[in-house]
This record gives structure tokens, sequence and C-alpha cells, in this order.
């Protein structure tokens, strides 16, 4: 399948985009074709941007929003997240990731980084959907006092499983965090990703809490933890990263571990919001962005994300010139692909076709003297018109086909998980 | 002419509302009519709300949107502000309001609060839209060394004039700021809006710099120099507010001064991120929320405002619980009615008819427990549907008749002050 994009907007010229089968095949004013493309795109009055990638979140926790706002982080979650988990089923996932999926493909992410229970019923969603994403599974062993086998066993089922999924899905290992994994399990998880080359999703230096129970468990913070029990490599990706000091920068900067920085999630939950973006970027750690789940965020929105990560970048820092529009957006996109190992985020010819036009017929593109400064700045995800994802059309003209369907379906299932179950 | 908003979303529960005229009249389940109503509006999947009060912006200032971001303040102002402010012309400064305008009935602001130069050609606009608006000119003597004579003169021209205004317009004073305003100018002020029931609109604490200066000049901070000199009173609305101690507060308090919160052009300019909203409310301030001018935050959307001022309350207090959705809303709408001494903000028979219908369709409500909570943290201005201010229509299915036209005049507004002239 080919598709010819027509006269977008694209660095402040008007170009054509053609795709041929996944990839960008070629740019430019008025390509010549050697063959008649089977779709034509106009892309009059819209821009053209590299796909977001969502580089942190628990995609079926859209059925959480809502659910707990505006509460102490305790109460929170045993009250409100914990004892409504342990009842998920797979249909209830299943259509929790769809809908978050729906929500992604509708503000122009095009491929994200998952970490949930019940992985196969996520990849399923993913598969439907025809979006681009790394899954893992919450791996735990601290609090439900599983034995090392059972953990082992578990993960090493969900890796063949992986073979079912999508070939658009990639999967990855998923120890949640420093007071749920044990080190036994961790290290193990290091052993595996070595052995098979598998990314490691974990979240780390969230809140200060967590720091300072890990002062009080293992005698140092929870980089300083990773790097003694030797995990930190260039595999893993540590979501929050919000509570590190330059020692812990440079760890991570030495063993090339990427960081996700998540701003609505950090500054809804009060976990922090100096999140250290330019002292990281400064060691050459590739930082990327992500939403968190929509328990947290209540959002998928990546646009939403950036333009939070620039605006409270400066406002800390006291800098108006910190953090930028451009830098923040390059996070969303081309860190996104380096951090997932996938050659996406930018729109150029050979790369993978994940491509978002976006709407410039809006007050927020009027006048348009800078784009990426609009885009960040004043748009956000509801001015995405078209997506494509590896060279398929998933929306045009706003409109994902049976997206009803899927808000139906998807309530119904937040409503029996809270409600029936 | 009546309108008949049939089973709307409003508190919970499915309702009817009846609007004669340009009131509220009547609410509730399938409501008896005693007249066939002009215009039935289907409120199935959407959800009513009280139109949106900006309580601080300069509207024509959309046309320097993007024209400068991401830059130290003060070249900024003198590179990117100042100069071209100086070649406004009423021409350029009614389409920069006509499309500030269109953004905000776009994303559900019915009133709003407006300090800028030509304040004609503003209130002509604001009077083709249709919305309804507090309207300043500023004011401003140290930098220009006009004398007070003419100063005095131009604010007494305004206001007479303010009679060629749309009903729905309300004329006050728009004294810029302390550091360009003069002692005696401003306490005329203050006796002219007292002799003629005037609102006063002031930018007050915005920076640290404006604090310092002010202790050099003064010898005091601003809150304090202003409560010195005498014109602090029920009818100062400050914006920003941000550098204020205990004692400021009570200050304000004491006189009754209302205060507006500006999240996102406090951040985007690093102006500050401490807004002291719990000190206040607690002092009995109201607190408004504004989005500031374009050129500052981008954009002129109420429902991402009222986001960030809760997202970051909770943030710099590291109480999740701070700020929450439903108080940020309400100083986004009660709490701008009372501002603007208007009988707007609230859903209820009685008031004013400025309501907006939000679009319940889409991933941000979906699950819908808590709507409240859905709109401000997942949704945004581009969820809004319908518009309806003083009983007037002005926006259904997300489109206001002629927005096309506006924008291609607005853009060609900007690029002749940027660019011819």
């Amino acid at each position: 399948m080919n598709i010819l994009i027509k006269n977008v907007f694209f660095k402040e010229k008007i170009t054509d985009i053609l795709i041929e089968g996944n990839i960008i095949k070629k740019m430019g004013e008025n390509i010549a074709l050697d063959v008649f493309p089977d779709k034509v795109i106009d892309g009059t009055n819209k821009a053209v941007i590299a796909g977001l990638v969502n580089c942190h979140t628990h995609s079926a926790m859209t059925v959480f929003r809502g659910w707990g706002d505006d509460m102490e982080l305790e109460s929170w979650l045993s009250d409100k997240i914990w004892p409504y988990e342990a009842k998920l089923t797979d249909e209830i996932v299943y259509w929790g990731a769809k809908l978050a999926c729906l929500e992604m493909i509708k503000s122009g992410t095009t491929c994200f980084n998952d970490m949930y229970w019940r992985i196969d019923a996520v990849a399923e969603a993913v598969a439907d959907m025809g979006l681009r994403a790394t899954l893992s599974s919450v791996t735990l062993d601290a609090s439900n006092s599983q034995s090392v086998k059972t953990v082992v066993d578990n993960v090493e089922k969900s890796f063949c499983n992986r073979k079912n999924y999508s070939a658009l899905t990639t999967f990855a290992l998923g120890p949640h965090a420093i007071y749920t994994v044990s080190k036994k399990i961790l290290q193990w998880i290091d052993d595996f990703s070595k052995a098979n080359d598998l990314l490691i999703h974990i979240h780390a230096a969230e809140t200060q809490t967590e720091c300072n129970n890990s002062i009080k468990s293992f005698g140092m913070t929870p980089i300083r933890y990773l790097n003694s029990i030797g995990i930190l490599s260039p595999r893993v990706i540590i979501a929050h990263g919000i509570w590190v000091d330059d020692e812990e920068i440079d760890m991570l900067a030495a063993n090339d571990v990427k960081v996700v920085h998540n701003p609505n999630s950090n500054l809804k939950l009060a976990s922090g919001y100096r999140f250290k973006y330019h002292e990281m970027k400064d060691k050459g750690i590739t930082v990327g962005i992500g939403t968190d789940g929509c328990s947290s965020s209540n959002n998928l929105d990546m646009i939403e994300a950036v333009k939070i990560a620039s605006l409270i970048g400066k406002a800390w820092r006291n800098d108006p010139t910190a953090t930028t529009a451009k830098e923040m957006f390059k996070c969303a996109t081309v860190n996104g692909g380096k951090i997932l190992r996938q050659n996406i985020g930018k729109v150029q010819e050979g790369c993978l076709a994940d491509l978002v036009l976006v709407d410039l017929n809006s007050p927020a593109f009027t006048p348009n003297f800078n784009f990426i400064s609009n885009l960040v700045y004043a748009a956000n995800g509801n001015d995405v018109d078209t997506v494509i994802c590896n060279g398929k059309v998933l929306m045009e003209n706003k409109h994902v086909p049976g997206e009803d369907e899927i808000m139906k379906m998807a309530s119904k299932a937040a409503h029996k998980l809270f409600f029936e179950l």
C-alpha cells in the first residue's frame, strides 16, 4: 500500500510525502511517482509531525479516570486503586487499553511504553488498534510474597506469549520499583534482559518518601541502590527520576540509562516538580516524556504533557529560556524513538511511517509564525486530524472507525469493575 | 427569544433548561412550557457548565502568538513586544480582539476582563462577537512622560465613548502597574473609579524584580505601596499577585481586593509559581483565574488554565489534596462573576444565560464518574460544543459562524504588523 500526502506543512515549507509500505520513501515538492498511489491525503492547511511517543503509561488505567482525585497518596492507593486492581479481568483490561489506544490515536501518539497487569489483554487491544507499543507486565514479589520461582515462571511465560502479539509490539520487562521487587528478582531480570536483549521499564526516584524509605531499607537512595546491585544499563528505562542528585545523574549517564519525565502526574500527585532535564541532557542522558496512567494524570494527551514539561521547567528554574518548546517536543518524538529503540520520531525519508497531521485551521495556529511554539504552547491533542502508524491510516478527519463502540464498552467495563465485581 | 435545552447532564442528573430572553428561567426534568420555544437544543451526551470567566487578558495580543517565546523577559519585551505595540492600528487590534473572542467562544469562555491599547477597536470586536466583557484601556505615564492632564483627558474620553459599546460591555480603568503609573495618576484613578463606580484592573506583584524595584523606588513591596497610597478597595482587581506575604494578603483581604491567578503565564515567563490560593481564600479573598495575553501564555483556553492552576498548586505545596479541580473551577466561574460584578458563573434559575455545553462523547469523559474532575484534569477547551451568551447562541456543533474569515483576517493583520508597518 502506497500513500501520498500532498501539500502538507513541514518546517516552514509545503511538501509531499510518499509512504511505501511502512516506510517514508520520499519527501519533497511535487515528488514524481513511479506508481499511482493507493491513497492520496490532502495535506492542505495541515502540518505533519512525527507520531508522538508516550514513554511511560499504564494504558488500561483509563477505566480509573476520575475515580479518585485530589486525595492523599496513601488513601488513594489503598482505597481507590489497589482493591480494584485486584478485581481486574482480561475483559476490563482489554477495553481499558483499547480506550487508551483510541485516546492516543486521537491525540497524535503512535507508540507507547506500557507497564500493566494482564499483558496479553493489553497486547490484544494494541493489535486491534494498530498502534506501535512496548509492553511489559508488572512484576513484583515484595507485596505478595511470591516465590522467586513463581515470578520467574510468570515472566518466562509472558515472554513466550509475545509471539502472539502484533508485529508492532515489543516485549519488555516491568519490575515495578525497588520497594516492590526484591534484589534477587531485579538481578534475575537484568540477566534475562541481557540474554534476550529486552528493555527494562521501572519506576524510580518518583517521590521523596521512596527516597527516604530507600535510605532506611538499603542505606542509600534509589538510583544508588540500582547502581550498587549492578542493574543500571542501556536497556533500563526509568520512569519519573525526579529525586536524583548530581552523583546519581552521573551514574545514570555512565550506564546510558534512559529517563522518562511525567510532568502532569508528578504535579497532580505532588511527587515533585523539579525534574532535572538540563542537568541530565548536559550529561548526555536521553530524556523522554510520558503521561503516566489516567488514574494519576487523567489523560494521555502528549501535546499537553510536552507543554507542561516546558512550562514547569521554566518556572522552577526561574528561567524563561529553559526547557524550550522545541527541546520538549524532541523529547516526545526523537528521544522517544531512541528510548524504545525504534526507527521512529522523525519525519524523514527511511524512517517508519508513523506520522500525524495537525489541523492548522484553528485559533491555536493563527497566526502561524512559529509552528512548534503554537503546537506546544497553544494547541492540544484535539488539534490532531490524521494519524498514520506503520504506513496504515488509523484516523482521518478526527474520526477513528468504531470509536463510539470503544467508548461505550470501556465505560461499561469500568462500571463493572467498580460496581459489579 | 426562548431557548429550551433538552436532556443535558448537570450535577449527576439529566435536566432541561429554559432560557427566556437573557435569563435562565427554569431548570428541571421535563419542564412544562407556557410558550413554544423559539429554539430547542438537544443536550443528549452533553454537560452544561456556566460560561467560563477569563479575569485577566489582553485579547488583541493573539496577533503576537508565537512571535517571541522561550526568551529572556527583557529582550522579549524590548525586541518582540514594545516596538510592535507602538505600531498597532485600530484595524490590527480589532482583528486581534476578534480572533481572541473566537478562541474564547470555541473554548467556553463567555466573559472576560481585558486591558489593552485602542479600547474602542476592542469594544467593536466584542460587540460583533456577542461576548460579555469588562474593558479597560492601558493607562500609564511613567514611560512616555505624558502630562497628568493628557492621561486624565484620555481616560475621560474613553469613559464617554463607552456609550457606543455593546450592552454586554462594562468600562473599567486600567492603570498598567506601579512601575509605569505615577502615584498622582493612581490616586486620580481611584477617585474617578469611586465617583463612577468603576472597576480598576492593574498588574501587581507579578515578578520578584517588580518587588525588588518597588522596594528600591518606594521603600516597600507593591501591595504595601498600593495600600500606603490608599488605593486598595473592593473595586480593585489585581492581576498576578504572586509575590505577596501574609501581611500583604491581610491588606488585600481588609480592602476586599480581588486577585486573579494566571498560572500559564506565570510559569512560561518564569514569574513565579507559588500562587497563595489557600492563604488568600482562608482570608476571604475572591480569587479568579485568567489566561493573560497570548504573547505570554499563547492561548485563551480557560479549561487548561484551571487544570494548570490545580496541578501546580498541589505540586509546590507538596499536597495532592490542595487546589482541587472543584475549587479551581469555581474560581473560573462563580468567582469570575463576583469579580466582574455580573450575575453569571452559575447554572441557576435567575442567572444570566451564559452557558456552555461540553461534548461528553470523547475519551476525556469516558468513563464519567466525576464530571468536574474529567473536565479539569482530562478535557480541554476543544471539548466545548455549544456556547450561549446573554441568551444568544454563539456556537453550535463546535462551529462559530464566520470563523474561517476571522482567522484569515487576523492572520493578515498580524503579518501586516510584523512585516509591513
